[in-house]
């Protein structure tokens, strides 16, 4: 079973153009209203009409924080809106970049563009090095372990804290403006790591759907794939005991070379499968259901892949016969028109491929590193309390998979070392929300470890729903986990205010 | 003028025997009172009959903790006393090694030995990697830049953690022991460090004589030769003024082949001086006094020279003369012999070597590579507020000094950005100690930050007095700020009693 990863495959979706482009952004911010750039980036089908304004910049960047052999540079680039922005003490949220192209995330965190207005807050996105156009080597970053050697989640936070001492050093008026972290999902983790190991940097973090306890003797391997088998479970009738029968199905379909054309026919898959893909085309579909999950918002969303509201009930519809009554042949038919659901609900995809299951916004290879390294999150299968084949967590065999791919070795045991574990009672303003539709939720913090280290649950929300914006169909739940979010915001930006100190 | 170096030149004083040496000491912890090693380390020329008991072991340390292309380990040296370890729940005493022998700082460290006892403690002496035994690469440590690349606080800080949770896993026991981390000087800045960026680690830190402040653009400059100069002038009539009018005189007494014969006769120097020592030899004759500073011990003591008790009341005897009154000969007449109170209180010195001021325990070129990478500390001095020539801070100069040593450059902004300069009051359960004599002061905490980062003040005590023995002869604010001080450990044990996760 491999660690986790949050989205693994990768396929390009939302396009991004950047007009106005400046090395620097320092000494423009006086000239904003000159300088800010159009950016058409279209976040929700349902949200057509949104425009988000921001300047593109980028930062010279330390390559390696932690040593002094190495004493290049690169350029990070983050996004910088300020039109709402108090320049007297108004706050900055800061938007810590997760493994993918930081527009995107820009694009799906909706939550900053609606609250900044009230919180008279400039927003920046800043992003994750190794990832979009943050490339410490440039076209060489990935070429070889040497080049990856300074892609760590400790590197990113250094760089996060750098950017933020000097962005407030530079910008006029930044001085006495507190900084907010919010992420969500590994950009999560890094918000409540920003706030525990630089918390002279940010007065508090959002860390939305982020699983800071999906590493090793933190949480049951199984129950990532419990909440999945639950999604699909309260989202029709059979649903789950169809996905669950699936894949004796397909290895009895599969025995014969008929039956392996048959099942390449009825996905309509790009490549014809060979009695070899099999294990592949299993982990495809066992990853479409995880992503579905993920994404299973209750309004018409574009995030890993363009689907219709509440997905898993339209996935479920071609899923509800009764197991004992349907065929090998008539089982795998309801699966390749739910499969179609999350890959063809534009319609404009004419063959299914296997190698790839969500946006190409995200680094899958990076993340993979990453896995492979500090961000080591067993998973596993049970096939009784979830709908899929058993599989242990074995990490004997993920470390040789890692060594062989990249020639490191992962550190099982250092995630818990250096970001605290259970243990995280010592820190302060971090709010840890969850969504209860959500997978990740499972190594997520859902109740309050103190008066400030504090939970939100959002039953029906899946995947960070709480940082995507307002939406006629959201739930109240979100609705009063945001209000929430936003009140925790504005006591650390009184208490900020008090504690400053002069000079 | 250089960044501050806590003691910069090195001389061998204290030698330690290790007798009973085993590799890994994990699996001996039942049988510790067959293995424990008889160690006749000396703290005191007035303790001589202390005997101190440890066991050296040493543990298979990741040589670098933030990349994962470098996957080899070293021998980290730490000693273990669990003679008192009451073995339910007895908190760990964790000194924090600094820039040099742990076996040193464990003799030095008589506070650790005095409470062990009370607070049934297990204590532990950690060595900082690069010194002492604790070499990554052996002999090749210092060979080049490359090698040194891993001297950083931040790996050091991982070392002392990694360690930790090793010991809590493996020693029979130790799991529910609250450990207190322990330290003095640079060692006490790694023990707040570690409770700041490593609180799931340990429970509090008791910091004595941390100049955590000491970084740019935190304090002014000057205040730390002002406060050696400050414990000249109270030592005795006319003392710092004698100091100041002496390097005036060196200049003239020198200016002639005859005066600089004269002057390394009369300090008895074991090298002749030449014109082009002359500002080696002020150098030197600074480091003396501010070495001095360090060690106004009240009683005879041996840290980093053999001394009489409140040694620069014995050096300022020499010095006593109206400055108006004495020729330049007879000034320096009497710098040489307060000079030889330092080097030659045993008399067994036949001549003062100018190339090292203090013990050879401590890693003169490990240090000075951490102050030309994170370490940087601006000193300087005007000659008005202090009894030193004039010098400025001049980061460039000492940037160009580093670079052509060690192939680095300073980053003077690092240390405040990553160990949250002024601003941590977001942390919890550190003490601060300092003393009113020490010139290290001037970088300490010296106020209380919040209720549980607080300021022990000890007028009258020198550099980290706190942490050494009980002595008849210690002011009675040593003593109220040791009761103070355990009274926290006290506390902050009671606190992780009840914070205990279970699991």
């Amino acid at each position: 079973m491999r660690s986790g990863g949050f989205v693994s495959v990768s396929r390009p979706v939302i396009t991004s153009i950047v007009l106005n482009l400046s090395l620097y952004c320092f000494h423009v911010f006086a000239l904003k209203s000159q300088l800010l750039t159009r950016h058409g980036g279209v976040t929700d089908l349902n949200a057509q009409d949104t425009v988000i304004n921001y300047e593109t910049c980028y930062f010279d960047q330390k390559i390696d924080h932690f040593g002094f052999l190495e004493d290049g540079t690169f350029k990070q680039r983050y996004l910088v809106n300020n039109e709402h922005w108090d320049q007297k003490g108004g706050p900055i949220l800061f938007y810590t970049g997760n493994e993918g192209d930081i527009t995107w995330f820009c694009n799906n965190t909706g939550f900053m563009w609606d609250v900044a207005e009230d919180l008279g807050a400039m927003l920046v996105f800043a992003e994750h090095r190794y990832y979009g156009e943050s490339l410490p080597f440039g076209q060489d970053s990935y070429s070889d372990t040497k080049h990856l050697n300074y892609l760590t989640s400790e590197q990113a936070l250094a760089d996060f804290s750098v950017l933020i001492r000097e962005l407030k050093r530079k910008v006029l008026g930044a001085q006495e403006s507190p900084v907010i972290a919010i992420g969500g999902s590994y950009g999560g983790m890094l918000s409540a790591w920003l706030r525990m190991k630089y918390p002279n940097v940010v007065v508090g973090a959002l860390a939305a759907s982020a699983p800071i306890w999906q590493f090793p003797d933190m949480v049951p391997c199984g129950d990532f794939y419990k909440i999945v088998t639950q999604d699909f479970a309260r989202s029709g009738l059979n649903c789950d005991s169809n996905i669950r029968r699936s894949w004796k199905a397909i290895d009895n379909i599969t025995a014969t070379d008929d039956g392996l054309q048959w099942l390449s026919g009825e996905f309509s898959l790009c490549s014809p499968l060979k009695k070899t893909d099999l294990d592949d085309f299993k982990a495809w579909l066992q990853e479409t259901w995880v992503n579905l999950a993920m994404v299973d918002y209750p309004y018409e969303a574009n995030f890993l892949q363009p689907l219709p509201r509440w997905p898993i009930q339209v996935v479920c519809k071609h899923l509800n016969f009764d197991p004992s009554s349907v065929s090998d042949y008539q089982l795998l038919g309801g699966i390749s028109e739910a499969a179609r659901v999350y890959y063809n609900y534009t319609g404009n995809c004419p063959c299914l491929n296997t190698s790839s299951t969500a946006t190409g916004n995200l680094g899958f290879i990076g993340w993979y590193y990453q896995a492979c390294t500090e961000m080591v999150m067993p998973l596993c299968t049970d096939g009784v309390q979830d709908m899929f084949e058993p599989q242990d967590w074995n990490f004997q065999a993920f470390s040789d998979e890692c060594n062989s791919l990249f020639g490191v070795r992962p550190r099982a045991d250092w995630a818990a070392t250096v970001y605290g574990g259970l243990d995280i009672a010592s820190h302060s303003n971090i709010i840890f929300s969850n969504g209860g539709l959500d997978p990740w939720s499972s190594g997520g913090v859902t109740r309050n470890i103190s008066d400030s280290v504090v939970a939100i649950v959002i039953p029906d929300g899946a995947h960070h729903l709480d940082l995507r914006y307002n939406n006629e169909y959201d739930p109240h739940t979100v609705l009063s986990a945001r209000i929430q979010e936003v009140e925790y915001f504005k006591l650390w930006i009184t208490q900020a205010r008090k504690l400053q100190i002069p000079g």
